[in-house]
C-alpha cells in the first residue's frame, strides 16, 4: 500500500472509531460504555482503538475535538465570501444550531457525556473550544472595528455570552422529549444578539 | 425539646450537611467524595445524614435545589418594590453573577461536580431550575406586556438564552486561576440583553 493510500485508510478508520463512540455513548452513556464497546459498534479489534486512543476519556476528547473542528469547517464554508458583519453573524448562529439539530447523537453526547468526564471539565485545555471561540470574537472584532457593533464590551466576554447561549439552548433541545425545530429559534436568538450588539450601550 | 425547637435544630443540621457536602464536593471533587467525607466535614454521624439524604446524588441534587431556592430568595428581595422591569432585569443579571463570585465552592460544585452525575443530568426533573427560569421570564413576559421589551420573541426562548448566557460566563470564571471581579462583566451583559430586548426586531 503506498504511503498516502494508507493514511487514508488510518484516517478512514479513526473516524469509524469515532463516530462509532458517539453513537455508543449515546445510546449507552459514557459511564456504562466500555472501550470493546466502542470497538464492537466499529468493528475493529479492541487492540486497534488503543492505536489512536489512550483510553475511554481519550475518546470521549478527541469525539469534542473533531466535532470543534467539523463546526469550524462547516462556519468557514458557510461564511466564506460574506463580509456583513451582521450577517456573518447571523449565519454562525443558526449554523451552530443546525448543526446540533443534524448531529443528535453528537449532540447529545457533547451537551450530557461529555461534562460527565471530570478530566474533560478540570484539566482539559480546550484548544479546539477557543478555536471556535476566537471564530465566533473575530466576527465581533471586525464588527466593532468597522463600527458595525458597539464597542463598549468586551469580545471576549462576549464570544462567552453567545456561545452560553447557543449551548444552553442546544442542551435543553436535547434533553427534550418532543424535538421541534431549533430553526425557529435561531432567528429570535439571532434578532436579540444582533440588535444587543448594534445598539449596544447604557440604558 | 418543643416540637417548633426540633424542627429548627433538624433544619439547622439539614443546612449544616448541605454546607458541608458543598465544601467536601468542591474541594475533593464530586466522585471521590464518599457520604462518610461529608459525615466527617458536618461533624455528624454517617446514618444522620441517611436520616435527611437517600444517598451521594441526593446530596448533591439537594446543594442544587437549597442553592435554587437561595437564588430566588435573594432575587425576590432585591428585586422588591422595584417595577421597572429594565431595572429588575439589569438586577437579575447583576445578582446572578454576585452570588456566583460570593459563593465559590457553592458554584464550582454547581458549574462543575452537578453536571457530572449522570443522575442529574438525565433524570432530574428540575422543578426548582424551572422555579428560576420562571422567574427571569417573569420579568420578560411583564415588560412585553407593557411594550418595553419587543414582543417579537418567545419569553421561554429568552429565559434560556440569558440563562445560558448568565451560566456559561460563571463556569468560565470558576474555571478561570485568575478570578478577575465578575461584576465588569454583568453590565456588559445586561447592556448586551437589555439592548437586544428593547430593540428586538429584524435587522
Amino acid at each position: 500500500m503506498s504511503e498516502s493510500a494508507q493514511k487514508k485508510e488510518e484516517s478512514g478508520k479513526y473516524n469509524r472509531i469515532i463516530a462509532a463512540a458517539t453513537k455508543t455513548f449515546a445510546e449507552k452513556g459514557f459511564f456504562k460504555s466500555t472501550v470493546s464497546d466502542v470497538a464492537r459498534a466499529a468493528e475493529v479489534a479492541e487492540g486497534t482503538i488503543y492505536l489512536y486512543f489512550k483510553n475511554k476519556d481519550d475518546l470521549l476528547i478527541s469525539i469534542f475535538e473533531s466535532s470543534m473542528d467539523m463546526f469550524i469547517r462547516e462556519m468557514d464554508q458557510a461564511l466564506e465570501g460574506i463580509t456583513d458583519v451582521k450577517e456573518r453573524l447571523r449565519r454562525l448562529i443558526t449554523l451552530h444550531l443546525s448543526l446540533v439539530e443534524a448531529h443528535r447523537e453528537l449532540a447529545q453526547v457533547l451537551h450530557i457525556e461529555l461534562r460527565q468526564s471530570s478530566m474533560f471539565m478540570r484539566e482539559y485545555t480546550g484548544d479546539k473550544l477557543k478555536q471556535y471561540l476566537k471564530f465566533i470574537q473575530d466576527i465581533i472584532e471586525a464588527g466593532q472595528a468597522e463600527g458595525v457593533f458597539n464597542s463598549n464590551a468586551d469580545p471576549y466576554v462576549l464570544r462567552r455570552t453567545i456561545f452560553g447561549a447557543l449551548d444552553e439552548v442546544g442542551l435543553k433541545w436535547v434533553l427534550s422529549k418532543r424535538k421541534g425545530p431549533l430553526e425557529q429559534f435561531s432567528k429570535q436568538i439571532a434578532d436579540l444578539f444582533l440588535n444587543g450588539l448594534t445598539q449596544l450601550k447604557e440604558k
